[in-house]
């Protein structure tokens, strides 16, 4: 299973690839999109598709996962992020990828252990969990760290198709609850 | 010169087309792609991308206008309302076609005259401007003015690409300003 995580915004969009083979997470690609902001809105969003969609067409992924953006207290930055979004989602969905989202609390989580983790922690952690050589830049970290959580999510999705009976005895559930898993995961090497 | 015009939203996306030949404004196609809201996000951009892209197949335009959209003072209608619009620029500028954006204000002010028209009002001119049998839909008759906006706005474009001491003896501009345009148009039988 491979996992394409997007980071979405309108200058810088971060994207990263990860594998899952069993328990194992493998680091493919990563990288940052970036708009430059002279153009027109209509030529920055049609850049960020086909970025997006070549993003997709090289590294052939079977599914995407794109966090949830910040709602900014200007409107006029959300209509911007929103515009963005919906640019990259045109371009996973244009792809013929099935996209999951996530909150940059879930994400936190599940690579972290704490929604309240910084930037800097984040980074640490995609670094350790994909045993990279060095620390990813922060926006190609935020992408990987996307796909990460819905890696981690897939048991619990594997569970539920699995049914409510299963799912209260499935690995990882206590009292239907989600165990932390980050610690379950091996990464590759 | 033909004009697609855009009015967005992610349930109701309005479009309209019109033919520009010199003074007169040719009515060529209007309705509204309706997106079910039971889809997810991505599948929902998705649609709207692939209706916007088939309006522009079909009908050819050689330009886009499309309405800047209203910012609602919540901040998650507000990124709903970006997304959709982040999927119609996507759709316009995947057609290879230069999008030209107009507020609601400049749209009714071209249109009925005044910034402070109703919608109703707005439905009305655009009937008696393109000689339309019937009344149109609110969704067509937003996107409709919008591409009519644009078309009020070639001359001064024109004008403004002869340089400035052209633009100061164009037609329809007295010290500087641009006079109301829309008595200068005859419209299409």
């Amino acid at each position: 299973m491979r996992i394409l995580g997007i980071d979405p915004g309108l200058r810088r969009t971060g994207f990263g690839v990860i594998d899952v083979e069993g328990p194992r997470l493998l680091y493919v690609a990563s990288g940052t999109i970036v708009v430059p902001d002279k153009l027109g809105m209509a030529a920055r969003l049609k850049t960020l598709l086909d970025h997006i969609r070549q993003v997709a067409a090289e590294t052939r992924p079977d599914v995407a996962a794109i966090e949830k953006v910040f709602l900014n207290t200007n409107p006029s930055s959300t209509l911007a992020l929103g515009q963005a979004r919906g640019a990259a989602l045109c371009g996973l969905a244009d792809s013929g990828l099935e996209v999951h989202e996530y909150t940059a609390l879930q994400i936190k989580k599940s690579v972290v252990g704490t929604g309240r983790a910084a930037k800097v922690q984040v980074q640490h952690m995609v670094q350790q969990l994909l045993s990279l050589s060095g620390l990813p830049a922060a926006d190609s970290a935020d992408a990987l760290a996307c796909a990460i959580c819905h890696a981690h999510m897939l048991p619990l999705a594997a569970a539920l198709e699995r049914g409510p009976l299963a799912t209260a005895g499935a690995r990882g559930m206590r009292n239907g609850r989600l165990l932390g898993r980050a610690s379950h995961w091996k990464t590759g090497s």
